[in-house]
């Protein structure tokens, strides 16, 4: 869990701290030999240079890293915001580095998290990679993924039970009267957002006794607005004597009335809809939306101070599993 | 515009550069003495001793601080965006300090934004004080506001003109054929959002030779959902008559429409209303929102390539003004 120091550097390779020191501050006095065997060993052992200058104020930085892609506005906003509530209480400072708005830049940002001398890493709505945690194994600092699925398991997670709570969603529909249950999602390939949901909803159904049709499954590749709106178009189409829709997202949901509007589909009279997120947007539309709260704040706060108990311990957290809940509002009518 | 040196603080404190490195890599060889008046001179010069090692790589930390607090989830994100696609493009990573979900830390982060040495910081939808402006200029890195006010008014801003956005907006009703206009706003004591909006509303009335009627002008101190619901509550209760409505933020016009609908009043046939900020919350409401488009991803954009113009050449952006832009979509109708 520690951060290689100068020591160790001098220690591997065998030459002394001051040298170490004199090195990667560019100073006089080291032959050029010598220079390449202690910057081999700094990058090899992950030593991040700028470390020397900590010991100046303490130990450590007081800062944790937020990996954050722009899944949707207001779902990270609402982590975020659990995240510095509970940094703040503690008086840490949050670095957030947002990873999608261009591609394949998560690497990129983990070496800016090490440079920038995190002391933990909060990685979000994302896939860790075996090579991602590779790479925050080797900063040697705690990490814990929030709404995210890491490829090794062991990462410390803290989300809800999405296959559960798209399962409770379903029941939901279910015991308001609905049996002709259509549900709109983003990719399938989606391990996070994607199957676990469409798993739900499925287990629901044959619990009631249901059959699956995949055709009442329409999916799109993301889990925003215009997906919503294309997907419910279809599935109505398709499947036009469906009463109730669940939808996973609430992005997906507000598509999916603004679908239903252009059809002069009532909701919730002609057409039930159910969301999943619970961010504020659920809030603001008309009629507002029924949805499944991941609770994203306290979801935030709890991965925060979790990971804040890590670097204070050395302890790798268990993680924590967010309980989801149904908010009625009324985009649902009972049959 | 540069960062002091080591050299720079060896030479104040009329010591050797050795000795400045051995005491803030709390090495040996000094005394007591010199150690205080080194590290005082640090402080006064604003000298970052991390900047030490960052020699290293290169002397650009190629790294620039945002300053943001949660104004709106929204209005953060679209800024952010284009702020990242601009940086992102030249190889520059982005590290974002949320600065008011505890409030009075935006110190704290300048100071934070320091220690970890970014070349420049945009300072977004927010105050800046003297204190701030003279905290940057003592970290000797270039700075622009973005949708922000600055204290000295010599700080280059990237911003609407909201005092003429609001004016068009409300122009834009006078010309629907409306004359019965009120408006719902935060509070006028802001001087981004609020006294600019508010003035643009009377000017654009005033031209069409209707009097001001101060009533007419609701507001609450925030411009988010819950407000806009509370003030056209208010507004439609002490004004029945008025036929058109200028919000001055896209989230003051949602909580309109479910006041609205919760009187009863249809939008547009019996109220009509135009929001304020072109988010993407404004199209994705029933019926969608005609509004003037702040154009936030630009504003992000232009800000980001402004500021690293700046830490290439060493010069002081002028800032720029964004064009806002009537959105109409189908919220207002024509009388």
């Amino acid at each position: 869990m520690n951060k290689p120091t100068i020591k160790d550097v001098a220690k591997e390779a065998n030459v002394s701290i001051a040298t170490v020191s004199r090195i990667i501050n560019n100073g006089v006095g080291y032959s050029a030999k010598t220079k390449d065997l202690v910057m081999q060993t700094v990058q090899k052992m992950g030593y991040s240079p700028n470390a020397i200058a900590r010991g100046l104020i303490n130990k450590q930085s007081n800062t944790i890293g937020v990996l954050m892609p722009e899944l949707s506005g207001l779902v990270s906003a609402e982590i975020l915001h659990g995240i510095e509530k509970a940094a703040h209480s503690q008086g840490q400072s949050v670095i957030v580095c947002n990873t999608a708005s261009v591609g394949g830049q998560t690497l990129d940002y983990l070496k800016l998290l090490q440079e920038k001398q995190v002391d933990g890493v909060l990685f979000t709505s994302q896939f860790l990679t075996h090579e991602y945690a590779d790479f925050i194994k080797k900063m040697g600092v705690p990490v814990i993924t929030i709404s995210a699925y890491s490829e090794d398991r062991a990462t410390p997670a803290v989300r809800v039970d999405d296959e559960t709570a798209a399962y409770d969603a379903v029941k939901y529909l279910l015991q308001q009267g609905h049996s002709e249950i259509g549900m709109i999602s983003g990719s399938p390939g989606d391990r996070l957002a994607g199957a676990p949901r469409i798993e739900g909803y499925k287990k629901a159904l044959h619990d009631e006794g249901i059959p699956f049709d995949k055709t009442k499954v329409v999916w799109r590749n993301g889990f925003y607005f215009e997906d919503g709106r294309e997907a419910c178009s279809q599935l109505l189409n398709e499947h036009p004597t469906i009463t109730a829709l669940f939808a996973a997202s609430d992005e997906l949901a507000v598509g999916a009335m603004t679908s239903a509007a252009e059809q002069g589909i009532q909701v919730p009279d002609q057409l039930s809809i159910i969301g999943y997120d619970g961010t504020k947007l659920s809030a603001m539309v008309l009629p507002p939306l029924t949805t499944v709260s991941q609770n994203f704040i306290e979801m935030g706060e709890t991965a925060a101070t979790l990971l804040l108990d890590s670097i204070q311990t050395g302890v790798t957290s268990k993680g924590a599993t967010i309980q989801h809940q149904i908010i009625e509002r009324k985009s649902v009518r009972k049959l």
